[in-house]
């Protein structure tokens, strides 16, 4: 891979340090590798996401206006140990507690849990709401085991917004269990990304098959299916998604009349001409079914480096989720003005 | 190459129908291949912006909400067809006049002045502007020669903004070519893309060698170097910027106190973890100089499908430009907030 890095084991911090380039006073580094908004308003309940680098946009490039107001960045693929979560937690905090909103992986959720005790030991009230929109990752049954994956990026845009205005940590809490539940997610991947400090791929898939279900490192799926075309493929992977809401007894299934945010997403190297043309035919799929496309989100927002795949994340809006979609939010991952696209 | 297409002669058409989707009814198809604002108020002035598929999210990402009203598609890698430019014109045309803002290329060239000829004979006043960023593909002595790439984003972000105010097609025409010989930029390659159709490379590099000045289809620079660290590139290729502001006697040379809107590009599987360890090292370069990065734009929005590379661009502001940058925007390609990131 001809990658453009300096030393190999610097690529985390040295990218950090280029994200409070692109964030041009908006946040600022703190400590080790942790990126904080320069203004946070006094007595705010703070947002805090993070996770590991080498992913990017996310996690640490929704830190901004009516979004994030900190991440906690890990390593490569790593989880932020738990000082850095904590740097980062004392850094947002304002007096009215700090919600942890981050994807459901094994060392992230031990670390973010044992700063969460550091903090407590700190006088700092934190509550913690796990990502685990990715419907192959495992059955409905246990769907608390899911991994995060793409539709971290409408739901911390939801949050951020509700953190705004958010009377209480609790309240704010509540609002992420929602926008979490009313979203779901479903990836493939064709070829893998390379670990920059090595050159290596992430994983192997012979070159006529799609990993359907497989994860953003390449965490095996459903399961391996031949190569196939555009629309076949955005038909069987909506399918799952659908199914998943009509399996899930704590959500109504999606119906005629119901309003989503629709988000399609490069998992890095996949083009968008690829989305776009994926993005057709699940415009079709979802007007075939009444389900109406509040707004669009079209793009390589979750990434694992030159990884080749896709993913469809839908979040369906109520009233209070729609308010929040619609303030105008700015970052590095995602900006946009305020209503939706074409509203 | 995995590519998530259905017919490989149907790309350009399916990835215009999935933009359509993607504007989500800010925007909507015309005719065969165009992409037109839903509403453009009466009186006017029309921005038109355009060129080959499969660079995306340009050109025709850029239509939107303080950006261009219309965009005239090609096929992949080609020049719009006077007919689909001619339908385009006259679909954003609200009796003000048209301008033509675009990438010089010489089938671009050719095939938006056929339009404008057809435009003039149907009675609508269409000015041109060419987008000639790229210092690497002539000398200054030769500037109007050069070719257009990324500087193109910030351009049309400007002209987008002035276009809501214009008095004049005439003015709009000095705005933009005030927005272009403030802007340039300079490009290298690591790695082609390909050809949807077939699955070829669109050109060869050998493993240990960069393209200094490489086009965005593969047009020959300045030169191949070895492969080297990001800061060393970074450096080298920001000289060039520098030293072309010096030799143009059209412009100032960049200097202390300078405001600047400093952007880099991805070619496509440039990850943004590079473009981040670059960008980082650019700031300190700037900051060396005295020059103020008034805001920074940082993503893959001028792309050669999966192509390894990336570029920089630099746009001196003067207060006309800062006010025109201000505006908020929302696009497929670029979206922000009012004012720069942290002002």
């Amino acid at each position: 891979m001809k990658k453009l890095i300096n030393d190999p084991l610097a690529v985390a911090d040295e990218l950090v340090a280029g994200l409070a380039v692109a964030y041009n006073g908006e946040a600022r580094l703190v400590g080790r590798r942790s990126l904080v908004k320069t203004h946070i308003p006094a007595g705010k309940v703070a947002l805090l996401v993070g996770g590991g680098s080498g992913h990017e946009p996310i996690y640490h490039g929704l830190v901004g206006r009516n979004l994030a107001d900190g991440a906690a960045c890990g390593d490569i693929f790593a989880a932020p140990p738990p000082n850095i979560v904590l740097e980062a937690t004392e850094a947002v905090h304002r007096d009215a507690g700090v919600l942890y909103l981050y994807g459901n992986y094994a060392g992230d959720v031990m670390n973010f849990d044992l700063a969460s005790e550091l903090a407590d030991d700190d006088g700092i009230k934190v509550k913690t709401v796990l990502i685990a929109d990715d419907v192959c990752s495992a059955p409905v049954a246990e769907k608390h085991q899911r991994r995060g994956i793409a539709g971290l990026v409408p739901i911390v845009k939801l949050v951020g917004a509700a953190s705004q205005s958010a009377k209480s940590l609790e309240e704010l809490a509540a609002f992420a269990e929602k926008a979490c539940l009313q979203t779901r997610s479903v990836g493939v991947s064709m070829a893998p990304g390379s670990i920059p400090a090595t050159g290596k791929p992430t994983f192997d898939i012979a070159d006529d098959l799609i990993g359907l279900g497989m994860g953003i490192h390449g965490e095996p799926g459903v399961g391996e299916i031949p190569m196939t075309t555009a629309d076949a493929l955005t038909d069987q992977m909506l399918e799952l998604i659908f199914a998943d809401y009509e399996k899930d007894a704590d959500v109504a299934a999606l119906a005629a009349g119901d309003e989503v945010i629709l988000l399609v997403n490069s998992l890095g190297a996949t083009t968008m001409m690829e989305l776009l043309i994926a993005l057709r035919r699940a415009k079709t799929i979802l007007d075939g079914r009444g389900i109406k496309t509040y707004d669009v989100m079209v793009g390589a927002f979750v990434t694992c480096q030159e990884m080749s795949g896709i993913s469809f994340s839908l979040t369906r809006l109520d009233a209070e989720l729609k308010k929040a979609w619609d303030l105008p939010c700015q970052s590095v991952c995602y900006s946009k003005m305020e209503g939706a696209q074409g509203a």
